[in-house]
């Protein structure tokens, strides 16, 4: 099974026009950029019908007031002032990420589990002032990413300052976004490997987002396997507020089990990377991920079912701000493919819970 | 494997529309039809990236010459009164197709070898009296199918009587067609299921045309196995001329091998049908294929690597005409996983040549 899919991640990779080499920085290919919008058909042909990233230049943004507006300090707290908003809060800045289970150590079971933010509405000039000050060093990390069509909920006083909708992805994929959402965070906030069922239009509006990329042919070497889900919720608060706050890790009651990769691209430190690399090789010995970095005023079409790993950084203000539009994706012959191909058993790759969590207590024994 | 296949099959027809239970003519599915073409963007969103057929009524080329002139006896072979064409000769109305192997009875390797047809060049009203004349009853059936782009070749002097190409598939796929081919055949001719590596708008001009359909997701249910080459010679003719031609097979040499389906839909007689329904289980007890007739005048839209068995009924002049249109596909994501699909070794349903070959020995033994 395995030539059969190493050849199915060349064959994909040549076609999406990726270099097949392995796993080297300089190999690692641009996601292709254009200086202006394609037109909606070009847009579908080019992009959307084969799943291939485009990059748009900050032209497709010029006219949008937050481009100007939002960066600015005053802004968006004083547009925001009396607004509660969630604000996703972690120790590390790693939410809905893999977290070591808080049983540990010692005990019987999985070693990894699945960890959720604790949220919290907090008015919107106090998530700000909680952003700007995150650091995994003072165990508190906020950032603000409610994906629940945030923009024109919680943020909605502010909504009109980008475009309702972006007009060439619209009319290529034949409908309105089903979402759009609203990100502030800063630095230490990184999102791990994960896919979406949804065509995406990200756009930065204030520092930059950096993105790695695999296609959805690669899922095997993202070792996707079923971990239990966990909560970070406030274990005390002391007088000074907010800031003060410390974090706890509560499995969730009942059970949940959700499957998410079990790579991490960018750990800590060089043990960590001796660990991930011997436990994941199909992804450490593999080819690159396609990196791409996306500035201020740019828009990042990221198709439906890639895998991709977000860290970022923040713009003078000391935030990094962007906006994304989620358009429902086709469920086509592709979303077929991908599934059965999901479904094959791949030694330690596969997503069955009683294997994953197995293949999970087996890399730690290592 | 063969549970993930299965459900692959299911999931891929769930999300094509079409029913998804046991072969059953009642449940074959009809191909979308349309009265009006479809917008170009309508048409790459809806029919090219997904892979779905689309049937457009004879609406789409009621301005096309062709559509009056062509069915009227005398035209065609007016216009091509001195014409050279290829004319594609067999015993059987067959070509392209498995038949029993020259070699056989009872000596060793294959049963059967894919058989090519005879060509001939021919002036134009030779080859549609051969035509008429077709009969498997007196061992001779004449087809005009030329597949060079011959509208354009060899028919260079009527191809104006149709659209140069189809505009709003042109638009679409951001291309004109690769070739234009005319098919001129009687009852008799019948195309074996196969798939090409081209878009294809399929336009009936005279006659029906009967198409059954199996999307790429369902390649192991054909059996697709190795054969050695053969072709069709003129065995010997006598002094009344070429319909008087007697053809014999012999296999290429040096030997040539051509993967291709093992099944036959439409077996001649309930002794073939016994055979083929044992040998090949997953197509004849699997969910039936799609079921398509196209009448003069309208326009099927096949997409690329879709595989197609078809047959014919001729209109009041004897004939079948049809004209297609090839478009070069996007070799893209679909491809790469059609080909992983294809490299997936299921019991008896493989293309590897030493299996395929003992395959067909097997099946011929029972």
């Amino acid at each position: 099974m395995e030539p059969a899919l190493r050849e199915l991640w060349a064959e994909s990779r040549d076609l999406l026009g990726l270099p097949s080499s392995s796993l080297d920085a300089a190999a690692a290919a641009a996601v292709p950029r254009v200086d202006l919008p394609p037109t909606p058909l070009a847009f579908l042909r080019d992009h959307v019908s084969p799943g291939r990233p485009l990059l748009v230049s900050a032209a497709a943004t010029r006219h949008w007031p937050a481009v100007s507006l939002w960066p600015t300090a005053s802004y968006l707290t004083d547009a925001l002032r009396s607004t509660a908003v969630s604000l996703h809060l972690t120790p590390d800045g790693r939410a809905d990420a893999l977290a070591s289970h808080p049983r540990r150590p010692g005990g019987p079971g999985p070693s990894r589990c699945f960890a959720s933010a604790h949220v919290r509405r907090v008015d919107f000039p106090t998530a700000v002032r909680l952003i700007r000050a995150s650091d995994p060093a003072a165990g508190l990390v906020a950032y603000a990413q409610q994906q629940d069509d945030c923009l024109r909920g919680e943020y909605a006083a502010v909504a009109g300052d980008v475009d309702a909708h972006v007009p060439w992805a619209s009319e290529a994929l034949g409908c309105l976004p089903e979402a759009v959402n609203l990100w502030i965070g800063n630095a230490h906030s990184v999102t791990s490997f994960h896919k979406d069922h949804y065509d995406n239009i990200y756009v930065v509006v204030s520092g930059e987002k950096h993105f790695l990329l695999l296609p959805p042919t690669e899922h095997h070497r993202l070792y996707v396997r079923e971990y239990p889900a966990a909560r970070y919720v406030a274990a005390e608060q002391d007088s000074e507020g907010e800031h003060q706050l410390r974090l706890k890790l509560e499995m969730e009651e009942p059970e949940r089990i959700v499957p998410w990769s079990s790579v991490d691209p960018c750990p800590a430190s060089p043990e960590e990377m001796a660990v991930q690399a011997s436990s994941f090789p199909l992804y450490f010995d593999g080819p690159a991920p396609m990196r791409c970095t996306v500035r201020a005023g740019e828009m990042l079409y990221l198709p439906s079912m890639w895998f991709h790993h977000v860290s970022q950084s923040p713009g003078s203000n000391g935030l990094t701000i962007a906006v994304n539009y989620w358009y429902d994706m086709q469920f086509d012959i592709k979303y077929a493919y991908f599934n059965f191909l999901r479904s094959l058993d791949i030694d330690g790759c596969s997503s069955g819970k009683a294997g994953a969590l197995e293949g999970d207590l087996e890399e730690k024994k290592d």
